[in-house]
């Protein structure tokens, strides 16, 4: 397999997208005993052509002979390693209001490797107390609390006000990734690659469907 | 403006995609009371190129004389119709748990033309009572109480078990469109879209990039 460190440039963000599809049913297959697949029933079962799970799979290495089909544990130690998530990785939350608390008890995270570590709100009835076993900082210490946890990642889900200001402050304080689920667009500053989840703009794309395509 | 009627063969999903983009951000300028933009500085904001903008807004049709800049409100008005969002429809959420409770008060969706008019649970606890002013049923009434609330969308934060049928059910009554968070992919049966929501898949994404992609 060919070394990691000369992949970016070869992975479209399409193909990374992808992965962690091919990720979940592989790790559905490997949980029901399955110890091998072929190109073409994995393709079936993730909704993509057989060529184009082929290519993706290659941009990543080879999994050598394959006659008796991709060998799935293997297939899965090598995504979680593209993705750094062979080893949990620390999170950090902002925000324990409806969404951030239903993001410290969603058990997609944990599952794939990633652990909120730390939180923080700007409420001093929240500040202090403990939610789902973290305690809740104040957004005014992010600078001094987040390196005790090694953080290199953020979820956002407090309110809209400063919204921007915040993404510039984790960036200072060493966050490299942010997943925004707050409803405004935010962009990240030099060296900070930002995520915004935008939940009604997948209505949006369905209303529109609904209306003028047809399911395939 | 050509008859929206025969555009759905016109506009790609990514241009969609974008469209709820352009329609934030559009909206933001319209609060702030700014009546024409031009296409260069509304691409700055959204962060495409101006040609990829001006390909997009041309393909559901053309704004007139825009040597003035694109009508901020007409703009609104358009990309709304487009998704049917131009009056509030009404969607259906199954699971009222820790994220279906957060999406329950996600403001995003009625500021955006969807009302969650209805809620449904499986937990005996959970039926009979309101939450956020809607009164939750239980699942086996799913096919007496969604035509009551005219529903062809429907929101899943419910539990693993049995989503597949589920999904399927609500195909049968009447369901045209899924917005699934549950962290297991589900797929629509024949006339039935389905968006899987896949948090985890935005952080592994996110944590490539911090691996081995820079940000831009």
């Amino acid at each position: 397999m060919m070394g990691m460190e000369k992949m970016e440039k070869k992975i479209p963000l399409q193909t990374v997208e992808r992965m962690s599809l091919y990720r979940r049913i592989l790790e559905e297959l490997h949980g029901k005993g399955v110890a091998n697949v072929y190109s073409h029933q994995l393709a079936e079962m993730v909704h993509v052509s057989p060529a184009q799970l082929r290519r993706d799979l290659a941009s990543f290495g080879s999994f050598g002979n394959i006659s008796r089909g991709y060998p799935v544990y293997q297939m899965i130690v090598t995504i979680s390693r593209l993705f750094g998530t062979d080893t949990l990785q620390n999170v950090a939350l902002v925000g324990v209001g409806n969404l951030g608390r239903a993001l410290l008890f969603y058990r997609g995270f944990e599952e794939r490797g990633f652990h909120i570590a730390v939180v923080f709100d700007i409420d001093s009835e929240k500040v202090g107390r403990v939610f789902a076993g973290r305690r809740c900082h104040h957004i005014q210490d992010l600078e001094a609390v987040l390196p005790d946890y090694s953080i290199t990642m953020a979820i956002l889900a407090c309110g809209q006000q400063n919204l921007q200001s915040m993404v510039n402050r984790l960036g200072q304080a060493g966050v490299r990734s942010v997943l925004n689920f707050v409803p405004k667009q935010v962009h990240g500053p030099a060296g900070v690659n930002v995520e915004n989840v935008d939940f009604a703009a997948r209505l949006e794309k369905l209303s529109f469907l609904n209306r003028f395509g047809s399911a395939r």
